[in-house]
């Protein structure tokens, strides 16, 4: 498998299903429109759609029935970077190399394109849910369910992360703070696609595991990278985690404990693909993939 | 009808539901927790939750039914109110008499509390849609597409608000923006109500017609109010919004004109409501208290 070329197909669809999300009608909420679109499509990763399409897909290869909730899922991810890169959150200027939403348009914008987001990543799924019928409808109401409970921690994380900036952290509100503020809308994407695509317990136990553990991976990395990353390859400015006084792994444990833990989880990630066997080769590369990531 | 001791009853009861669905468990995101709750139970007018019960009742007398749909709307009505007291909003230091919600936390916590009114709204909706079945179920997906779409629209007058304050704005667009900023989630409410009790396409229709009119008319109100209101009773300076540039119907039409305004579309709201006979006489008076109100 030509994991790169699966990853970069998987983004392009995902870019193209966003793109064609954005109505170009004249109206007098226009530039609210064009500033979520802005954020939207400046460039994301969209580790948490590709996990829906991939979990989706060990069990059904029709991703069309998963899309919808794939785009949803990075709008909601979009609004909450938006509103954490608010003056009256991080106060961040740059984000992927360009200027967050609020420095781009205005703040008022910026907390409005973030709320539509939310909202409007809701609206995609209940028109999904409008159209289907039977056991489809079924699943799709639970996956809602593991949505907005997604969203729910996520956003507890972040207040989480906000109440502790410059002050020290006790080690289990630290991960109490990640597996809610990063991981939470990862184990949400895998759990989604596992569910709509019909997977049993066991199965979506294995995937839930797998996704608690990369997304702690995922935040070990991101703190590394803030640490230690190339500000031309991220895009926005290193080194400044410290200094903020903000807690990560990194200043929690120091570099090389954080890079063991981030191995030993890895690992541990894959050991609960192995039920799935090949079909599962796609989610083993994309952890390695975080795990080695330069941005 | 002692329409006063109605209003009151029903007033209680969403107060009721309200502080029954904050949790109290300690948790590391307990601040946040209590942050929502102080702007949700810090005296609204409960217009929007009551509308549902009311709509919902020419039609059913299981008001239980349309209960959470009730608290869900007063959540996101307050989310909104939370996000646009924000200093990168309105930048307000008191609402209702009590200091806002970034005034009295800080902004980060309002920013969040915001968001997760937005989410849990939905999520109490979700949980609805878990239990129900048949037709019960068909219904709550209609009332929640009616439940977005109405936000949607709220944002979108909320963004033309901002983005017109302080400039000269056509006629056409001020009544865009309050159609959309207050009248959407009037509408969206009475629609709510009529559709889980059942209503038929032409009773559908009449009340969204009142509806309109009212949200008209509630937004003329406050215009009105904020130009020449008690402060001791609205709890909050009055007289503003000249002096901000903010363009409000009494600054556009004028005092005189704008109190014409309100009394016809007040009696158009009524007309709307001739078919349902007696069973709308709490609507009525409803209407009648929006014209007349004193906060």
């Amino acid at each position: 498998m030509d994991f790169i070329n699966e990853l970069n197909n998987k983004i392009e669809l995902i870019n193209n299903e966003l793109i064609s999300y954005f109505k170009k009608d004249d109206c007098p909420e226009k530039i609210l429109n064009q500033s979520m679109e802005y954020s939207l499509m400046a460039g994301g990763k969209r580790i948490r759609p590709i996990l829906i399409i991939s979990s989706y897909s060990l069990f059904n290869n029709n991703i069309e029935k998963c899309m919808k909730f794939a785009i949803a899922m990075e709008m909601v991810h979009t609004f909450s970077l938006i509103h954490d890169d608010l003056p009256g959150i991080d106060n961040d200027d740059f984000r992927r190399g360009k200027l967050t939403n609020h420095k781009k348009f205005n703040e008022a914008t910026a907390i409005l394109a973030g709320d539509s987001l939310l909202n409007n990543a809701f609206g995609i799924i209940i028109k999904e849910l409008i159209k289907s019928s039977g056991s489809e409808r079924e699943k799709i109401i639970k996956a809602l369910e593991e949505f907005s409970y997604g969203i729910d921690r996520m956003i507890a994380g972040e207040y989480v992360d906000t109440e502790y900036e410059g002050k020290e952290i006790a080690n289990d509100y630290l991960e109490y703070m990640h597996k809610n503020k990063t991981g939470a809308l990862i184990v949400a994407s895998i759990k989604i696609g596992a569910i709509l695509g019909g997977a049993n317990e066991i199965e979506l136990d294995n995937l839930t595991n797998y996704a608690e553990k990369i997304g702690l991976a995922f935040q070990i990395k991101d703190d590394i990278l803030s640490e230690i990353g190339d500000e031309k390859i991220m895009g926005k400015p290193v080194g400044n985690d410290r200094e903020r006084g903000k807690c990560t792994y990194v200043t929690k444990y120091g570099l090389e404990e954080s890079t063991k833990m981030l191995n030993q989880i890895t690992k541990q990630a894959l050991s609960n693909l192995e039920i799935f066997g090949e079909k599962a080769d796609f989610l083993k590369e994309l952890a390695r993939y975080i795990e080695n990531r330069k941005k």
